[in-house]
């Protein structure tokens, strides 16, 4: 069964395609590419996997693909790499009307889409993840970005893909500390917005590590959905869609400060979003069997619910790169329930750092 | 005097300041300057002719303005160059919120205004204008790229400025030949939709070469009005706007084939719209007489009017990476008469190779 959800955006609207199997049904991606040849960036993981599929799949609607196959990591995800995608599109001709096709997990979709939107001032492209984590976070919303030594996503550009195609079958081959890792952003949304779906992510998480494709289908599905609501409501992060950041300026810290690479962008999110928690906790906004059941369902999930050991002197400065900073004073994504997110600045950096302190090693 | 257009584009409107001795006028910049400090982007040939004035100006305003400041030269319109700026951006823990000013020619604004659209995913930024070129033409209307080695202007983002601020004083510094170089584009006004003006200009280009004040700023003020009202009419470039590029994509292929930073833009473009204006004739859109009236005026204005010997292979290879192929097809601007422009793929690739046989040495 396939299923469509919609990221309403004005002229910018697009359609999330969920199924299993989708990625050999070049007929769902067609009406969404304008000329007859697409570019398909992917990585070293990906295209022995699915690439010979999307190419004949396109092939079959007489769309010829090319293709660059980039390192795979997040230690990757910079100029230099997103420089081999410029020279793909540009040692074949693509044009400002050629269509790109990020195929592989946020790392491929955030340079992807960064490439689509520079590339002659903004060609046209489509998302097709493969990770848990893309599927049900990066590749829905336009946020695409590369790294800098200083900062995570800190370059990049807000750009909607014409398209995302999400097949459920590609989360059979991922690794399960990838697919873990993706569970960090799905259980994010039941802390942010959805409490109904936290109270079903705490019966049926041990059913998505399992892969079972009903329990896997819907968390997708209602993931994507909350995803969309946001993003319609606050494309450029204005208001609300900042609330999707939970956990995301210390797990930022944490993925810079141990160097792009050695946690996955889930893990550090998840330990992000217990020191957040904590911080609420001790803020008096949150109260801590709330703290102890989101630590539950991470660790249930196998995920990190500590940070590492940088010290807190290191984790602020590294927080101080952070997008959320403004005139100088850090706004962080607090908890004032279990579904209940807020963005405030009232924490003062001695509770941010004793927050820290009490949630790393 | 002042004198402010609007360029008119929604919420993204702004004005364009124009006047003699504006830099040091702190006072115009401050209201579209956010917090208390800028970062100012220029270059090492502008930065010591101006950037204590605008400092000092900005000071007065309470606003602090640290710099960074790039090599000159369109040779360093690229990824090394521009990473210079995000070096400075992080390290100075720039927010999403700071302002971003570009000090400088046509290439400061193009990478500052790049860097400014990328860095956090969009932060403000002002275009203060320091050469003829960058005055009448790069900084409105939002267009900002870096080069590819294998095309110019390859990788950008179309990405308004808060406020142009153009001081007429800057000319007074600026070499012969990049003065020269400038008006390249003040003449491609005329030709392309403003045939009373190119007849001012054919009065007037020897007042503009010897910067007589009242010639150069009606010249400056004329051209920003027809840019502004393209650009407000056609912000991403669709239909109308693309008329600006009379003359470019030859030129963009003398840049690139030449190497960046041999031929001046505007050098590159007075001979590229030469061979656009052998090509209308040959097709019988323009008669030989326009022809020569063009040339004659761009020889008066020490511009040339013949390509470099690049060999009509390469120049039509290079060609092909421009923006304005579409579906393999090369979209020129030529002329139908002087003031109308009209973007068309009605040349054979024999007859924009005898054009171009014709008009190179």
């Amino acid at each position: 069964m396939i299923q469509t959800l919609d990221v309403t955006l004005e002229e910018r609207s697009y359609p999330i395609i969920i199924g299993r199997g989708v990625l050999a049904n070049g007929a769902l991606l067609r009406p969404y590419i304008k000329q007859n040849k697409v570019l398909i960036v992917t990585n070293e993981t990906v295209a022995p996997l699915y690439i010979d599929t999307v190419q004949s799949a396109l092939e079959k609607q007489g769309v010829s693909a090319i293709s660059v196959v980039l390192p795979d990591g997040e230690q990757f995800k910079n100029w230099e790499t997103l420089n081999l995608i410029f020279d793909a599109l540009l040692g074949a001709h693509c044009e400002r009307g050629t269509t790109l096709v990020a195929l592989g997990g946020g790392v491929v979709g955030d340079m992807g889409g960064f490439a689509a939107a520079c590339y002659q001032r903004g060609m046209p492209f489509i998302q097709v993840p493969t990770t848990l984590l893309s599927l049900v976070d990066s590749s829905v919303g336009g946020k695409t970005a590369i790294n800098h030594p200083l900062g995570k996503n800190m370059i990049g550009a807000f750009y909607q893909p014409k398209a995302v195609l999400a097949d459920i079958a590609t989360l059979d081959t991922l690794p399960d500390r990838e697919l873990k890792a993706g569970v960090a952003e799905v259980i994010k949304y039941g802390l942010i917005r959805d409490p109904e779906f936290f109270s079903w992510l705490e019966l049926h998480i041990d059913s998505i590590l399992a892969r079972d494709p009903e329990a896997v289908i819907f968390a997708v599905h209602r993931s994507c959905a909350n995803k969309a609501e946001v993003v319609a409501a606050d494309e450029r992060e204005t208001g609300e869609r900042a609330l999707l950041n939970l956990g995301h300026t210390f797990g930022h810290a944490i993925e810079t400060g141990m160097g792009y690479g050695k946690w996955l962008h889930g893990e550090a999110v998840a330990a992000g979003t217990l020191i957040a928690a904590e911080l609420s906790c001790q803020l008096g906004w949150l109260d801590a069997d709330a703290v102890l059941r989101i630590e539950r369902l991470f660790l249930r999930a196998g995920l990190p619910v500590r940070g590492p050991g940088l010290g807190v002197a290191r984790f602020l400065e590294l927080m101080r790169h952070d997008k959320k900073v403004e005139a100088g004073r850090l706004r962080l994504i607090l908890l004032q329930g279990i579904g209940k997110a807020v963005m405030s600045d009232a924490a003062s950096e001695a509770q941010i750092a004793r927050a820290i302190e009490a949630r790393c090693t």
